[in-house]
C-alpha cells in the first residue's frame, strides 16, 4: 500500500492570506493540497475556481494539488483546472454522462484522474474503469452541506474499495473526506484509506497567531497513522 | 449625480494574498470592492463564492462589497452572500424568472439590489422596477469571456440608463464594467456612469513589489474623472 | 368594456370539501373559478393539476374555469387541462420558447388563451400576438411566494394594458391577481381591470360555519365595483 | 414481519369531497393514506401538493400520510410536506444527487424516510443506506403513466428487497404500488410486501352512493392477506 | 436594398439524393441553400447537423449555405458548422444568454451572423447589436412545428425590421421563413424582405422525374419578385 | 446464437448520395443499417433525425434500420422514428428516468427495443428488464466523441452480457459499436457479439469510384467471422 498522504482542505483556510496558510500546512508536513470546487448546481454552495488554483502555483506551491469537482457537468472545466496547475482531478459519476470519456479527458490534459463516491453511491461505477482511475475518493459526509460528522458505514465501503484496488494490481490512491480527525484517523486507515482529507480538523485548530498549531495537529495525525501497521 | 466610485474587481488581484491586495487598493483610494461570482452555468467560468467574501470581512475590510452574480438561478445564493457581508447584490434579468421577487429578497436580506445588463440585453427589464433598484450595472464586455475590449455602443446605453435614472428621481448608482481604463474613463463618466469597475486596469499595472502602483493608477483615474463636470 | 368578473382562487378554499366550497362561492355570485397550477419549477411551490379540475366538472361545476399555469415548460400539459374541462388557459411568456405556437395550441384544444405578466415582465411580449390572446393577466404580487401585498406599480401597468386592448379593438379580458380586496378593488377597476382574482380575500373571510360569508364579501366587492363608471 | 398495511391512493378518490372519501376508507379499515405527488418533470403529470396534505390534517385525518414524491429535484419540497403533516416521505434515487443527505433531511424534519424503485431501477441504491430507510417502495407499474397492469418481475424484486430487509435486522416497511387488487394481493404479500397501495382497486369499485363499498373491497383484501402465513 | 435571394430549404428535399437535389435547385436559379438545424430541445424535432453541411461542400456546392440554428444552447456547435462550410449562421435570442458574445463568436469563426425572431418575439433584442448582425430572419410560422401557414402579422414586423435596417445604414439581409410561396412572395417583398426561404413551396412541387420542375417554380417566384419595384 | 449481422453506420457514408451508398453496402452483404442519432445534449454533436430515416424508406431500403438514440430525454422522439420506419430503437439508460416505460413505448410503437451501455455504465440496468429487451448494444468507444479506438475492457463486458442473454433464454441481439474492423471482428465475436457496427471501417475504405470496395471489406469481415465457431 502507498505512503499515507495528509491532505488539508483549503476550504477551511483563511482566504485573506491563502498563500501563507498553504505554505504553513505544507511546512508542517501536509503532503497534498485538497481543493474543493462547488458550482451551486451539483451541490448547494459555490466555492473556488481555477483562478485560485493558479494563484497557488504562482505563489510557489509545488505540492500536488488535488481538485475535487463538485460540479455538473464536468468536462468543460477540466482543461481550465489542468491549465491552472491541478495534479489530480476527481469528479462524481452522477455528474458526467460519459465517465470513461471524462477520465480520458483528464489524462489527456496531463492530470491524474479519479472518481468520487457520495455516501449512498454504489461502487459499481468502478466496474469497467479500474484501469483508468488513479484515485478513488469516498465521501464520509455529504459534500456541500455543513455540520455533519463521519458516516460510520464509510468504513465498510473503504474495505470494499480497498479490495477492488488490491484486486486490480494498480496503484490507486484511496482517499477519504468528511469528519476525519486525529482521533478517528487510525481506524480509517485500518479500513483501507491512504489519503486523508481534513479541513476544520486542521485549519480550525488553535488561533492564527499560533504559528505552530499546524505542526501540532498534523503531528498528532502522523502519530495516529503510524500506529496502524500495513 | 452621485460621487464617483472606483471599484477594483478583485478577480484580477493576487488570490494568494487577497487581504493585503484589497487593503492596498482601498488605501490607494478605491471606494468599493467589486466581487465577480461565476457559476460555470450562466457563464463558462467558475470564480469565487461567499467564503471569500466572508474572509474579506473577517480580515477587516469595511468598504462596501459589490457582489455581481453571474449565476443562474439566483435566489438560493442571495442569503449566503448577505450573511457573508455583501453590501450590493446585482444579478442578470435573464437569470431569474421572478425579477421583482429577487429584488425584494435582496432587500429583505439587508443588501442593496441591482440589475445587470449584458451588452445586448434591452433596458426594458427596468420598466416596472425602477422603484426597487439601487444600482444598474451595464456590461461593456460580455461577462465570463476573456480578452475583450470596451464595446462602444455601451456609451449610448449609458445615456439611456442615465435618462431613466434621472426621470425616476431616485438615487440609483450607474455602474459600468468591462474595458474601463484611465484613458477612457472620462468619456464613460460623461455618458452617465458614476461607478467604474476596473480589474486588470488596476491590478494588472506595475509589479507586486511596487507598493505605490495602486496610488498611481487610481490617481490617474481620479484626475480623468475630475476633468468631467457634472 | 366587458362585464366585471369576480374570480375566486380556489387555492385558498378548503380542499377537504372543494366541491361544496366552489358551489358556495358561485352561488354567492362569483363569475369564474380561478385555478392556480404550480409545478415546483417555474415557481417554488406545487399545487394542483388536471385531476382536480376534472373533479370539479364531474361534481357539476359549469362556470368557466380559468387555469393559470405557473409551470415551465407549458405545452405538454395544455391538452391535459383542456380534457379536464378548462375554459381559459393562461401562461407566462418566460415559460414557453414558442409563445405564438402555445397560444395556437390552446385554441386548437378548444380553450381561450392568455398571457400572464410577472410584476417586472415588460408588456412587449404582446407586440405581435394581440390577435391571439383572449385574456391578459397581470400579477400584482410575485406568483408562488407567500405573504405579499398589492404592488402599486401594477396600476400603471393595468392602464398600459388597457390601452393596448382598446387599440386592438378585440374582446380581451384584463385580469389582475394578487392582493385584491374589497377595499382596493374599485381603484383597480378604475385602472382598467375587468376580472378580479381573489383568494384569501374571499375564502379567508369569516368562519366555515357561516354559510353566508361568501355572499357578504362578494357583495362588498360588487358594491365597490359598481361605484366605478365605465 | 410487520402488520399488513392497506394504503389507499387518494389519487383515485373524488377530489370534490376528499375529506369524506378519506374518512370513509379509513373507517372501512385502511391503515395509511397514500399521497402521490407528481411535478410534470420527473413524470409527465402534475397532481397534488402540500396544500392538499395540510387540508386533510385540518379536516381531522390522524392516520399516517405516506407521501410518494415523483418530483425532481427533491430537497426543496421536503420541509413543505413535513409542515403539511406528512408521516412518511419517499423519493426516487434518480431524483436526488445526494440520497444520503435527502434521507437525513427527511428525518431532521421529523418524518420517516424511504426510497422508491422504478420497475427497472436496481436495488443497489440501497447498499449504503439500509440504516437510514424506514420504507422501501417498489413500483410494479411505471409511475405517472396511465393504463398499466402489475409487472410480474416485481415479485422477484420484492423477494430480493425482503431479503435485504431481513438481513438488516431493522424495521423497514416494504411497500408495493401498481396494479394491486384483491385477487393478486396474497401473492404479493407472499413475495414479501407488507404495505399495499391501491388506487382504483379501492376507490374505483362500486358507486358513490354505496357507502359500504369500501368496507367490501378492503374486507376482501384483508381476507386474501390473512390467507398468507408469515 | 440588396438583390433578392431565393433560399430553398433542404429540409423538404429528398435526403436519399441530396447532392443532386441541391445541384438542381441551384441550377434552376436559387441563390443560397437554407439549412434548418433542430436539436429536439429548442424545438420538438431533430433534423440535420454539421456532417450534412460538410457533405454538401465535399459534393461541390459553392453557393452560400445559410444555417438556421434552432438549438439551445448555441455556442458549442458554432465552430462545428463553421468548419463544415457554413456561410451564414443565425440563432434565436432566447437560445443564448450572451447574444453579443455569440454574434462575435460566429464572426470570429469566419461566418456571417444573424438573429432569428419567432412570431411573438419582440425586435427589441436588436437594440444594441445592429452593428453586429449581417442577417435578420423573421419566422412567419413557428419553427419546428408542422402544418402551419404564413402568419399575417409578419408583414408588419417585416416593415419594422426594414425600418431598423435602413436606419442602421448597414447591409443586413432581411430573410423570411414560413409559408412563402409564389403567390404571396411579391407581397412579402413589398413589406421589406430580400431573402425568401421556401421548402415545400419549391421541393414539394411536381414529381421527381420532372427535371424542370425547379426551373418552373423558381421562375414563377422571380417573376413575382420582379413585379415589385424597390 | 443468432446469425451474425454486419451493420454499417451511415454516419460515415456520403450524405450527398446516401440512398446510393446504402444500396451499395446492402448489395455488398450488409445485414442492417445502423443509424446514429445525436442531439447535441446527451452527446456533444448533432447528426441526423427521423427525416433521413424516412428518406431511406422512401428510397426503397427494406433492410432493418437500427436506430441508436444518443439523445436525452428519449420518449418524445420515439414515435417520430417509429413513423419514419425504424426497426430497432435503442437508448441509453442514463437518458430515460423511466427505462421500463420507454421499452414498452418502443414496443407499443411497433419496433424492437434495446438498451445501450457506455463504456463505464454497469450492466445492472438490465437486472429487471431482460424480458423486455430485443437488443443490447455495448459501446466500445465513447459515443459522440471522435478519434477513439476499441476499448479493450469491452471484451469482458461482452462476455458478461452474453452470459446474461444465455441465462435469459430469450433471443436478444448483442451489438458492439466502436473501433470494429476486419482485423479485430473475430475476437469480438468470440467474446459474444453477434451484431457488428462499423462506420469508417466500411465506408472509409477505398475510393468512391471503386464500386467494389464494399464487397471487399464486408467480405473480409465475413471471412473473419466465419473463422469463429459457435
Amino acid at each position: 500500500m502507498a505512503q499515507d498522504f495528509i491532505a488539508p482542505s483549503i476550504l477551511s483556510a483563511d482566504f485573506a492570506r491563502l498563500g501563507e496558510e498553504v505554505d504553513q500546512v505544507l511546512a508542517a508536513g501536509a503532503d497534498i493540497v485538497h481543493f474543493d470546487v462547488m458550482d451551486n448546481h451539483y451541490v448547494p454552495n459555490l466555492t473556488i475556481g481555477p483562478l485560485i488554483c493558479e494563484a497557488l502555483r504562482k505563489h510557489g506551491v509545488t505540492a500536488p494539488i488535488d481538485v475535487h469537482l463538485m460540479v455538473k457537468p464536468v468536462d468543460r472545466i477540466v482543461p481550465d483546472f489542468a491549465a491552472a496547475g491541478a495534479s489530480y482531478i476527481t469528479f462524481h459519476p452522477e455528474a458526467s454522462e460519459h465517465i470513461d470519456r471524462t477520465l480520458q479527458l483528464i489524462h489527456n490534459e496531463g492530470c491524474k484522474a479519479g472518481l468520487v463516491f457520495n455516501p449512498a453511491t454504489p461502487l459499481s461505477h468502478l466496474d469497467y474503469v479500474m484501469d483508468k482511475v488513479d484515485m478513488i475518493l469516498l465521501m464520509s459526509v455529504n459534500p456541500g452541506f455543513g455540520g455533519q460528522s463521519f458516516i460510520p458505514s464509510a468504513l465498510d465501503k473503504l474495505r470494499e474499495a480497498r479490495a477492488r484496488i488490491d484486486a486490480s494490481g494498480r496503484e490507486i490512491r484511496l482517499e477519504i473526506d468528511g469528519g476525519v480527525k486525529a482521533d478517528n484517523i487510525a481506524e480509517i486507515k485500518a479500513a483501507g484509506a491512504d489519503t486523508f482529507v481534513s479541513g476544520s480538523g486542521i485549519f480550525g485548530k488553535g488561533r492564527a497567531e499560533d504559528r505552530n498549531r499546524y505542526d501540532t495537529i498534523i503531528g498528532e495525525m502522523r502519530t495516529a497513522l503510524a500506529s496502524v501497521g500495513r
